[in-house]
């Protein structure tokens, strides 16, 4: 397959087909992990930059290593301590790194649309690494990855989202992906979480927890932001767990071969009990693994590889 | 030319055949980052450590990418999350990082003169990028060499440089460039911005920009730094904007082949509107892709390279 | 020697011959600081994530550069700027860490037992980079191998270790190697600054420092914690200054080879006068150059090294 995207900034922008072979390619992205040298040259003299507006561990760690693995050079630039805090423009501080021929640009910024605009207008690559509430395409990536790994295929998989649906870019490009692989998508949220016009998302939506539980293959816990706690979307943390948080109790009722993920970090205790997590079913770190080999294949496609991986 | 420099601490220390050279090999330099693998091996082996007391964005990058596009090691340290925080001096800091072997120390210090006593007291290569009040030669490079790149040479050109000239190192350093280079220059503040004995640099002072305008080859515009209102040099922005800022209206003044520089960030609407820094004009992007190329030129020659650039 | 241990938390773990084994190693490793190019492939392909939750310049950046001297890939994360903040646990960010398949992770934390922990769950390697006031291994390390370049070996050498002994990590994985090799140990502090159960830990006991020093072969001066002021260990910094800090005075009594040391960030004036931090008996600084070989040693051996270092 000959890749035609120069950037990945939405779920929403790829093909059925194109996310299949993400998938595909990411296995032998993966094996590379597991080597002794963790390491190719396939990228050997592109530079990858790292702008993270937005605290982050996994996702900067997981570009970061698979850059590196693929032998990019990475260099990172976070708010804090740029010039950002100088009043600059993101776009012209955008305008300024390209100056600069990155090969490509990853970009998590604290509101949507950056990283379209900046895909639209630099020549070189744009990753989206989280944008607001709109989209987390490589976190979907790796989660379908992960379902798919688990379950050998996406098409006809029952997927539960539970918890802050609103103000998550998590869920909404799981389930752009999701759909269009052919799952099918429950969504579980307080009525204070759900966004407006979620019923046009194609999913079921639902306020209660309990009923979907004995029918989904997946149940993907999402993080509770403590910060909505003062915007007061729900009355505490303890009745928060009692209504929406993944328990022994609900860990029981859950089908045979039904897997829980999580996009980390995780508030033990709120939105997944310690029992939950650490739980047979929990693929939570699998997660974390497969996105090193899900952004090693988007770099690779994104920045034009069409030599062999070895 | 067998460069006889260990360090780059101030344009004023550099003959104008030193700068010629450096401008000349940039070339060369540059034309590295438009490969498809952007890297030599030239400084492998190399180790370059970034001492940033300063909030920096572009210039930390550009010598981050620099360095690593020659193959070097680098790591960097920043004042936040270092032990500088813990009270130890600075050159105590410099003797410590020093103990470790590198070949080139780059640092910014908010103050002048850490540079020079650094450069003097340590056996390996000490490049300022930026002191205080005192100079910033890589700007001042990168600045000639995009004038030269334009105007083929630097002798007889006028360039006038505007704003806060009391308080910017690159101002400084590129006056003492430029003068060697035989351009002629104009600085134009309110009076409360320009140094005192600033009749003595040899250059045209003026506190009225438009007289300047229609004679300028260049028109370099400087950051106003937004902490100097709170000191007061000047009653607000848009008085600022009013006598010292340029406009579209200044923009159409200038000479046919004038360009617009300016060392970035800039505040639009303060000292540039949005008009100026996005006219056919402007070579501010060009200032920093050439950024890239003089730092490349820099960290060679002073870590002695004579190898072949290839 | 075939090296039996994945990772290093405690010098307590080793044993007198695999002390001595790390020294040997570490001239070989030091060497290579020394050459123009200083790399060598040995761990190439290799991930090294440094994880420090605690400010650093010279230890983090110690790691850093003898990492990359091996070829290693570093990566690095610091409490700031990571997840951390979002009330993820440790523990679930090691095991996400680990879920990226470093080869090593490199652990500086606040609190005591972290670094062991994440040993005994973690199939990679990981390094002590100091657990609150339990050990700093490296640290201990560095130390006597600096002593043996100077005396030829550590037995029966006379090491007064002088002041804050109660929170020092530093001064525990000393006195533990320090025993461990035959050399002869006294603690000098103020009484409040004395740990519980201190007379067990095998070295003599003081809180005078003038009697020891005419014996010492080695006086290796600990900083002050400045937030122990507050905490009203002692009266203020003169007082300490007088009574336990290193005064050209006091230098003058040492004996004719004895030497200064300091594991750094020193606060002149108050533990250490700059006539004692800068008099020919410090070796200081050798103390930081030897922290690199060191590290390289230990980052080596604890990721299975067995070819030969070229």
């Amino acid at each position: 397959m000959n890749w035609p995207h120069k950037d990945l900034i939405a779920i929403q922008d790829l093909k059925p087909e194109e996310i299949g072979h993400i998938l595909d390619m990411a296995s032998s992205f993966k094996e590379i992990s597991k080597r002794d040298i963790k390491k190719v040259p396939t990228l050997r003299g592109k530079t990858v930059v790292l702008l993270f507006y937005e605290a982050s561990t996994r996702t900067r760690l997981s570009f970061e290593i698979a850059a590196k693995r693929l032998s990019a050079d990475t260099t990172a630039l976070s708010a804090s301590g740029s010039s950002f805090s100088k009043g600059e423009t993101i776009m012209d501080a955008a305008y300024n790194v390209m100056a600069m021929s990155p090969d490509c640009i990853v970009i998590r910024y604290p509101y949507a649309g950056i990283p379209k605009k900046m895909a639209d207008l630099l020549p070189c690559s744009v990753i989206n690494a989280g944008d607001g509430y709109n989209e987390h395409p490589t976190q979907a990536l790796l989660d379908m990855y992960s379902m798919k790994e688990r379950f050998g295929t996406l098409k006809g998989l029952n997927v539960a989202i539970v918890g802050d649906i609103m103000h998550s870019r998590v869920a909404r490009s799981n389930v752009y992906g999701l759909k269009k692989m052919g799952a099918s998508i429950s969504l579980v949220a307080p009525k204070t979480l759900l966004p407006p016009r979620v019923e046009t998302w194609g999913a079921q939506v639902l306020t209660e927890f309990d009923p979907v539980i004995p029918h989904a293959d997946v149940i993907m816990m999402l993080r509770v932001q403590k910060e909505r706690l003062h915007d007061r979307f729900f009355p505490d943390e303890r009745e928060y767990s009692f209504f929406y948080g993944l328990s022994k109790r609900r860990v029981d009722m859950m089908k045979k071969d039904a897997v829980i993920m999580h996009p980390g970090p995780m508030n033990r205790g709120v939105e997944i009990t310690c029992d939950a997590a650490e739980s047979a079913r929990s693929i939570i770190l699998d997660q974390v693994e497969n996105g090193v080999a899900i952004r090693m294949t988007l770099l690779y496609l994104s920045m034009g590889g069409t030599s062999n991986v070895d």
